[in-house]
C-alpha cells in the first residue's frame, strides 16, 4: 500500500487532552444547571432518515446536509434516463436515505413525537451532542461542533421563560463570564407591523430594526422604503426605534404604540409578566428588553432570547425561544415549548482569550515513577498500586531508558512530581520525591508520600 | 408538508434519561480507571478521508463503512461513461471523499502520524466515541455504537501489558462483574505452527483450536487435515491442544514443544514475564494463559487479551492485544503499541440482566413543588431558588392544572419528594414536605427542608 499523508477533513477537529478537559468543564457546567432545573439528558443517533432532516432547514440548511450514501449497489434504483440527466438534487435523494444531524432540535421533535405515549409531559430534555453542517468552513466556524440544547415542551406556562433566565445566568455566572441576556417577543414584533400597516413585512421590518445601531436611522428608514414601505408608515416607527429606560417605560411606551393590535397586547402582557417574574429575583447579569432581536423569526412564536458576551465582541454565546408548532411537522399539533442553546465554542473561544479556565482542568496525573530496572521496578509497581487504590492518578515509565528522557517526559507532560527509588532508597523502605514545580526532593515514607500526593 | 411517521435508520438507538445514566456509569468508571493509570483522552471527527479509513479493515470491513457523498455537484468529476458502466466502487469512490469512524484504532494511527513531532511518547491516550458499521442490525449488533479504547504508543515494554491486566481487573471489579481474563501471544502461535512445519498456516491452525470446546478432539483433527495439514503433523499438536494445569506447568509444555523455535522462544519469554509480574499482584478476577485464543491475529504481534462474563454467556467484554506496526500505513514505522477496548454494550447487557447498576444511577430531581396559583406560585419560585442554591435539583411543576395531573407528574418521573404550599403554609412560612415512597408528608420550615432533602 502506498504511504499516505494523514491529515483529517476541512472544518473538523481532533481534540487532545488539554482541549478535551477545557471543553469539558463548558459541558459539565451546562448538564449541572440543566439537571438542577429538572432536564433530562436526551441522546439521538448520529444520522436520521433524511426524509426526517429534509424541508426542516429552509433550502439552503438542505443543501448543508450531509447525506450519506446507501449501502451495496445505491444505483439499483435509478433509471439510466435519471442517470444520463444528472438532476443532482433527485438523484441524491435516491442514492442516499440518511443524513447526518443538522441540528438537535429537529431529532428532538421527531423523538418526542415518535414516543408520545411514553414521555411524561411536559417534557424537559438536554441535550448535548455534534451536528454537522457541510458549510464553508471558516474561523469560528466548523462542520462538526456541538450544540448544548434544553427545551421544554408541552407547557404553556412564562415560569419556563423565567427558569430559562435563570438557567443563562447561572451558567455564565458559574464560568465567571459576564453576559448580557436579551429578550424580545414575536407578538410585540408583529403588533408593531400591524400597527404600521404592514404585517406581511414584519421580517423585513425587524431585520432593518436590528441595523439601527450600525447604520443610523435614516440609513433604516431608507431600507425600510426600498422594500416598499411608505414614508408615512416608516417614520410611524420612530418611538419604537428610540425606545429606551427602565422596562416599566419601555412598555408603556409600546402599550401607546401597539395596545390596540390584539397580538402586541398579548406581547406586552407575556412580556410584562416574565419581567415581573424576573423582578423578584436578582441576577448576576444584565437582562433588558431588546426590540431589535429577531433571531429565528420564521421559527419562534413568543419569546426570544439572546447572549452576548461583555469581555470580547463576538456573535451572541445562547440563544432561543418559544415555538408553537415544532412537532407540527410530525404529525402532533398544538405543543408548545421554549428552548435555549448554548453555543460551546464560541464561549470556548471568549474564556480562552480572557483567561477565565480554572488552571486546574488538565487532567494529568499526580505523579511518576523513574524506571532505573528490572530490580528497582518491582519495588515501584507495588508502590504504585498502593497510590492508586489511595485514589492517586498515577504512572511507572514502562521502558528502562535514560533518565534524562524519563524525566523529559514528566517535564512534557506536565506531572508535577516524579518519584525516585533505588538501592538506597529500597534499602530504607523509602522513596525520593521530586517537587517538579518547585525543583526541591526529599526521601519519604510510603505514608508521607500518600499524604503529600493527596 | 405532508405529516410523516417518524423513525430513526435501523441499527441505531435514542437513549433516554435512563438508559444515559446507566451507560456513563460504565463509561465514567472507564473513563476513571485509565486515567488512573496515565492515559490522557483524546476525540477525533466522526469523519475521516476515505483514503485514511480504505484498506484498513479488509475487503469486507470497506463494504461496512457509511460513506458520505460529497456536497454541491457530486457526479462533477464523473464521465458520462464512468456513469454508464455502474461501477458501484469506483462511483463510490469519486462520489464519496468522506466517511463515518470504523473504530477509534485507525483515527488514532492517523492522528498520531500527523501529530507526531507533538507528541510526547510514549504515548498514552484513551478514546471513548461512537463508530458507525453498516453491519447488518441484529439482536446487540447495531450500525452506531461506543468503542473505549486505551493504548500506549511508543514503548514494548511488558509493564504496559501488566497494567492493561490491571484496568481490567480495576473495570470489572468497579463494576461488580465477575470476568475471566484470558492472556495468549501471538508468537506462540506462531512457534506452534512453526514446529508442525506448516508457519504459513497459522491462521487455519488458531482458528481450529479455537473450536476444541465445540466440537472435539477429533473434528478438530479433521478440520486441520481438510486446510492440508498432514496428519502427522496434525497428531503433533495433541500436547499443546491438551495442555492444562498452572500457568508454570503450560509455559513448561511449551518449552518443550517450541523452544526450540526462534519466534516460539520470544513468545515464552514474553508470556514468562508478564505473568511473573502478574504474579507479584493479587486480582479480583481469574486471569489465565489460553492458546485457543485467537483473536485479531492479522493485526497483533504479541499479547493478545481477551474477557469473558462469568454472569452470562455472551461474546468477549473486552479485548485487546499488541501490534508493531500499526502507523506504518501512514508512513511512521517501528513503533510498538498495545491497546484495549471494554464493549459498552455488552457489558451494559450484562449488568442490566445480572442487575448490578447501583439504584442511584438515575437521574431525577429531589424534588417537585406544587403550582397552585399564581399567587402561591412566587412564594414557591423563592423557595426553589434556595433550594437549588443549597445544591439540591428541584422543579416546579411549571402550569396551574389539576393538582392529580401534577402528583401523576412527580409520579412517574419517580421524583422522590413533593412540596406543597397553600395558603396555611405561606402564612406560616412553611412548607409541606411529603415523602412519595412512604406516602407521609409533615409541614416544615425552609431550614427543615433543605435538612431533609440534602
Amino acid at each position: 500500500m502506498a504511504i499516505q499523508t494523514p491529515g483529517i477533513p476541512k472544518g473538523t477537529r481532533d481534540f487532545s487532552s488539554e482541549i478535551i478537559s477545557k471543553r469539558n468543564y463548558i459541558f459539565e457546567t451546562i448538564k449541572f444547571v440543566y439537571q438542577k432545573f429538572g432536564y433530562s439528558p436526551l441522546e439521538t443517533p448520529a444520522f436520521e432518515n433524511l426524509s426526517t432532516l429534509t424541508g426542516k432547514y429552509g433550502e439552503e440548511g438542505d443543501k448543508l446536509l450531509f447525506k450519506i450514501l446507501n449501502s451495496g449497489d445505491f444505483l439499483k434504483e435509478v433509471s439510466p434516463e435519471e442517470l444520463s440527466q444528472r438532476n443532482i438534487n433527485k438523484l441524491a435523494g435516491i442514492v442516499c436515505e440518511k443524513g447526518l444531524r443538522y441540528d438537535l432540535t429537529v431529532p428532538f421533535a421527531r423523538y418526542v413525537v415518535q414516543n408520545q405515549n411514553q414521555i411524561i409531559f411536559p417534557f424537559k430534555r438536554y441535550q448535548i451532542q455534534p451536528v454537522w453542517r457541510a458549510d464553508r468552513p471558516q474561523k469560528g466556524r466548523y462542520r462538526e461542533f456541538y450544540q448544548c440544547d434544553a427545551d421544554i415542551i408541552g407547557s404553556d406556562s412564562l415560569i419556563n421563560e423565567l427558569e430559562i433566565v435563570q438557567m443563562i445566568d447561572m451558567v455564565f455566572a458559574k464560568l465567571d463570564m459576564s453576559v448580557n441576556i436579551k429578550i424580545n417577543n414575536r407578538k410585540i414584533l408583529a403588533g408593531i407591523a400591524e400597527r404600521i400597516g404592514y404585517p406581511e413585512k414584519l421580517t423585513d421590518i425587524t431585520v432593518a430594526i436590528d441595523k439601527i445601531d450600525k447604520i443610523g436611522l435614516d440609513k433604516v428608514y431608507e431600507e425600510l422604503m426600498q422594500k416598499g414601505i411608505e414614508e408615512n408608515s416608516v417614520k410611524l416607527l420612530e418611538p419604537i426605534l428610540n425606545l429606551s429606560g427602565k422596562i416599566t417605560e419601555k412598555i408603556q411606551c409600546l402599550e401607546k404604540f401597539i395596545g390596540e393590535t390584539e397580538i402586541g397586547t398579548q406581547g406586552i402582557a407575556e412580556i410584562q409578566k416574565l419581567f415581573n417574574y424576573i423582578n423578584n429575583f436578582t441576577f448576576k447579569n444584565n437582562i433588558e428588553l431588546d426590540l431589535t432581536l429577531a433571531r429565528g423569526l420564521n421559527y419562534y412564536t413568543g419569546a426570544i432570547f439572546e447572549v452576548t458576551s461583555n469581555d470580547m465582541l463576538m456573535g451572541s454565546v445562547c440563544g432561543g425561544g418559544r415555538y408553537d408548532n415544532l412537532t407540527g411537522i410530525f404529525g402532533l399539533e398544538g405543543v408548545s415549548g421554549v428552548g435555549i442553546s448554548f453555543g460551546a465554542d464560541r464561549i470556548f473561544d471568549v474564556m480562552e482569550n480572557t483567561g477565565k479556565f480554572p488552571k486546574n482542568t488538565n487532567i494529568s496525573v499526580k505523579a511518576m515513577f523513574v524506571n532505573f530496572g528490572e530490580k528497582e521496578e518491582m519495588y515501584c509497581l507495588k508502590i504504585l498500586q498502593k497510590l492508586r487504590e489511595n485514589s492517586i492518578d498515577a504512572e511507572i515509565y514502562p521502558d528502562i531508558v535514560k533518565m534524562k528522557k524519563q524525566m523529559k517526559y514528566a517535564n512534557d507532560k506536565k506531572i508535577p512530581f516524579v518519584i525516585l527509588a533505588g538501592e538506597n532508597e529500597i534499602a530504607e523502605n523509602k522513596v525520593t520525591l521530586k517537587n517538579m514545580i518547585e525543583g526541591n526532593q526529599d526521601k519519604v515514607s510510603l505514608e508521607e508520600l500518600i499524604m503529600t500526593l493527596k
